[in-house]
């Protein structure tokens, strides 16, 4: 059983929690078998955004196929 | 005044503050005088639960009695 | 265009996320043109308050007047 | 001369040199060109298999086609 | 379902996988409901035992009974 | 708004900063919507190369398409 | 032979030494066969104390018996 | 003698070496008696500037006046 | 309760703790209601001082008023 | 008594237990008195070996004679 | 195939290019068979200097004779 | 002006400033030219000595002669 990590930013306006999720939601649509998630980093964007965006940058670990 | 600090993992399926409460919480059935903690990291289970489980990692510092 | 960094330690009683807000709202009345922030780590108060005190370290990134 | 670099989890019941060949195996089986791989972490599977079984997570740079 | 982490070092004169192992069989013999190990370093004491003796420091995490 | 990251290795004959261009310039044939890039490390390559060769370990931030 | 390790914060009002002396001195109180112990970080209490309090995080490694 | 560090962030869209100074620059209209810098990070902005602008995280460490 | 963080590097030709107490005292002459300070390195400078001169460079935590 | 500490590089076509001991065999060739050793990193040469060569970086402590 | 790692301190006033190149020129006076170079960190020394000195901290990596 | 890096660690049974100007003093043995010394960590040896023995293990920069 081996194991692939990839590293992605979600964002939400709501929560540091939601952004956690919004990661998690993109991989979904990419990859299957999604085992576990490592959050790395949070963030807030100010200057770019009309309200506050908080970040979460998160490591993906997902089952590859044999 | 001298403290000691254990290492625990706690769980939600709500939010990554449910989370660090949870491990609080079961700390707080075991020790005494506990005095602040801190959060190591967090991560969240998919592959094992049915729905996404955050996980918060905390070291909870308590003060040990002379 | 150049930034300037500074650290704040925010505070709440009911979030992480709001422990964020905190320290930032606290920063915006002090410094203008804040473009990001960088959550450098969480932590809980537990002796010093009635209730739990959720805590956020975080990195202002303002941008500096010519 | 560029260089791209993927992070694998393996695993073996046998040992931790095992656990990181494993990785590199699967590694062969989609990209070519693998010059070098960089240990990151060991750890050991204890309550989800019937064995221990040790994993490692490795990073793998490999030649990017020009 | 809470986990908690405790840290400790094993030994082997035969291969850096026995010194973990050693560290997980005396673990085994205290906590119950071991999950899961992470390996936090290596090391050789070469001077005060006869042979080499290969160690490793890690850190078992096991769930906490409610 | 979803960003992924991926992570290369540039090289240049001339300068540092040409090293971190040459990881760009390869992830831009690839990848569409880069917004910024981190620099994990420098190295340089004396014993493979008839000269110096910089090298620069970058990470690379894109927006993922929804 | 097996060793575990704890983490302790002693303190002093005189110095940096003292504060570790501190940790160990109740380590001794509750663990036999103390082996080394290894410095985290030191710091000082300012605000709630009468005096400044230095502050040593020491994690202290002891012989498991078998 | 006592020194106090700074945060700064400069930017060049020509090198490496021209964000370090640009951020020094900038530092000494506001403090005198720099005495050394210290390079923290390396970025890249790609898409929010026409070019691509190099940018340097550093730490200025100035004497502070009795 | 929000706080503040500033870094100040203090000296001594005594003891490492002197060298602490130089940065503190220091901080006290320009900011008030300090709470906590966090050692984050040490160093001896040797050639550029008649005697070795010990250096802590510090964390100072203070409360920031409304 | 008084340690100095000195980093190699060892290496195996077998395990990474045999890259550690190439490491140490080497050092014992040059400086007596090693006391202990830590292991820093570990990778594998993929590119540039006919085999996979593990390789394992590590920090040798020997004392110095007075 | 031993290899050794030593540390130095290159310094140029034209760029970090150049600090680095200063710091491998002088390691090629020592030894040989230099294989690569680890970047551990820039500097810029403003104070002891009548111009901006750029400092490259490099590890040096050579190849041991058997 | 290239300067050169080496660990030492050096050990006192009075106090932590002791163990540093212990392995400061042995490094004068044998270089010239030190200008200036980062300590790494500090350590207690408990077992393996009569009293308590603090360590400190230093990094020790000197000029390197043209």
């Amino acid at each position: 059983m081996v194991f692939k990590k990839i590293t992605l930013i979600g964002a939400s306006e709501d929560s540091l929690t939601d952004a956690v999720d919004d990661a998690i939601d993109r991989a979904e649509q990419t990859v299957e078998n999604i085992h576990w998630v490592e959050v790395e980093s949070f963030g807030v964007e100010v200057a770019s955004a009309p309200d506050r965006e908080y970040q979460a940058e998160v490591t993906v670990a997902f089952r590859v196929q044999d």
